[in-house]
């Protein structure tokens, strides 16, 4: 997968953005993922998480954010989204995020589909964090792009970090 | 710390912005961190996270996020900001992005300490990812926050998650 | 309720900013309501509208707009608020969507709780829109505001317009 | 024109934006009305509506509000837009609000048509508020739109609502 | 005027906002100036500016651009802002843009005004581009400032550059 | 390159965006530059400008408001942006700003080059200022263009003004 080491490095070593203007307008998706952990014990937990309007508040926050991305992140362009997924799951130590990101452009999404899932966990996040101030955002990681032309890319499941 | 127990709920266990017209305008600030971890060699990850415009990126993306922190997620107060400090360590395994938020409001800024560190360490995520795909963001808390009613909060420094 | 007739227009006939450096921060709130009328039948009105998670959407979304009314308005003061609350109720023929918002500053909200209204009832319209392109947006307006120098205003139920 | 009826909803339940990935690139536009209704005699209204810069400011706010559909209605896509125009004419009860929103992509643009007719009015409603705080916005609504797959589509004049 | 030289560096040499919570929130404002060269003849110069709408968007994008200055310069405070001015006039060889910005807050409004006046002075040049696309801003520069601790500060008329 | 005169105006006066959904989507770039000059001594210019984070973050501002522009003037279109560079050179008198901006799409990207640069000069502004608040912003002219219709065009150096 490594297309272009150092891509945002030019000769002279100062940070850049990328031309991607020659590059093919394809399909490209990408998807990501975190967890918020949670200290309460599993019915307070339960209490927050349950709620349908937690959930809900957090799938638009990612998906918002992830249409925020190039204001956020200096070397990302600014391109248009086609599809924008963010699904949140509660487990018992807590609660999973996943995105996917899907656009045809020139360019890939990955960091579209992290930023959608750290502020769907930084939603979630602001409704625990009066209940449990030790709440934490963990494994906020790629797991998988598709498209460009370093083509298919995916994280192995249980890959050590 | 438990000031206002699921306090963005209501009566009607619908979703909702805490009214905080009511309350003082005191001094309030928060601490947030988390890690970039890597696993490339220490020789990659020092050959991108040596450079100090990938650090000064990140700190900026860093300020620059926590301004947005309103826009970002829904229940969180649009206010004044007076100090947004984000600094960037590098270690043997990553990297570290700290943060500090200060404002003279009617309401803390614990969420605006966690997304400049998000954002900053999704930035420095940027440059990392075409040689390392693998990299994660991990452990993003609170660390402390003071001022309001609930005065001064601290996490313990290696409290288990 | 006249406090500055004409208060946008200068001697020389231009619009501009009222300036509200030399008024009292004082809590200020302001009520809006529109209604989101439907031509499709009651049960495929139902269908879209009962489901939770379009109501949560536009409530979110007029919150989140509320936020932005000075980058949308151009002689609208950029401020903090202190509160922002949507409603959305569905009805036999439509749906009703309600804010109020509330801020300790300069100026008063009423630009901002229309804001909410009007951007709450346009994200119900995106989900109505492939099943009834007929769907309106009606009777947006101001209901009632409190603070500042003209004090309590409110609209009399069933005024005519 | 029912050409995706709960498209925004899968088959869990879950409100989702719609992958537009697979569309094709076309030329869509669309028309949308509105309507800032007054309270105050005719000679009042005229002194607010007849100034040249209270309609120049609403045409371009609603210019500047097509551009952030996509910020402030969750699940419509940010996307590249061709042309924006909104037109403003003042009438004897109050003033007519028009917009017609192009783009060349994979989706129509009839919530950046009526998102644009939205803050047009509510940017007249600022200047009219301080002499009439019962102004109203009325009779939001999509008047035509073709492009895409559906084709050409248009209110007919006079439609009850 | 050298209220803090340096104050945008820390001891270890990192560029850093500077903390104003401890400041005074008194009435401050400042005043800015720039001037579009034109390289066209007078009678096609006229023929833009002299259209009362070219001039009516570029006070209005001046004002909006000032509200944007926090997100647009890392090390500048978001702040609420109490009055934004902008006046543009006609010249025998361009356009004079002129603005005055005023907050009651810890911190001065010097880079509003300025990027007050670089965006009015820009969207000018957008509706002169076609014709001379050698239109130049020149001298966009601070005029006068007032309050907080370093008090009155003006730029002398005629003062060598 | 006269390609459009008075492109932003319509048969009645009214300002208006122009319509490029029939254009053609060619790579377009434009350069800009412009000069901010110090009044300060060599010395201490130096002591500011010579600063690496300073330009760092003067680049970095330039990109971001690049993203920004079509939300920063009117007239311009939301497009997508496939490249933007920043430079900065620090020279005797002051420090000398240049961009050029890349776009595939229906019209140029001359004024988010142009707007790159005033931001990236009121970057570096905003740390001059403290010491010299003299500093001004000069000659901020369009260098070069290249795509569409007109084709290339290019500003000779030493152009009178």
């Amino acid at each position: 997968v490594v297309e272009q080491p150092f891509s945002h490095v030019d000769g002279d070593g100062k940070l850049r953005m990328v031309d991607i203007s020659e590059k093919q307008a394809t399909r490209r998706s990408a998807d990501a993922r975190c967890t918020v952990l949670s200290t309460v014990g599993p019915a307070t937990l339960e209490a927050v998480t349950s709620r349908v309007d937690v959930i809900h508040a957090a799938r638009l926050a990612g998906i918002q954010a992830a249409k925020q991305t190039a204001n956020l992140i200096p070397l990302c362009h600014p391109l248009n989204l086609d599809d924008i997924q963010v699904n949140v799951s509660v487990t018992a130590r807590g609660v999973d995020v996943e995105s996917t990101v899907v656009t045809v452009h020139h360019t890939g999404v990955e960091m579209e589909a992290l930023t959608a899932c750290a502020l769907a966990a930084l939603s979630i996040v602001t409704s625990l964090l009066a209940v449990d101030p030790l709440a934490a955002v963990e494994d906020l990681v790629l797991m998988r792009k598709s498209g460009g032309r370093s083509g298919e890319w995916g994280r192995l499941v249980g890959q050590p970090q």
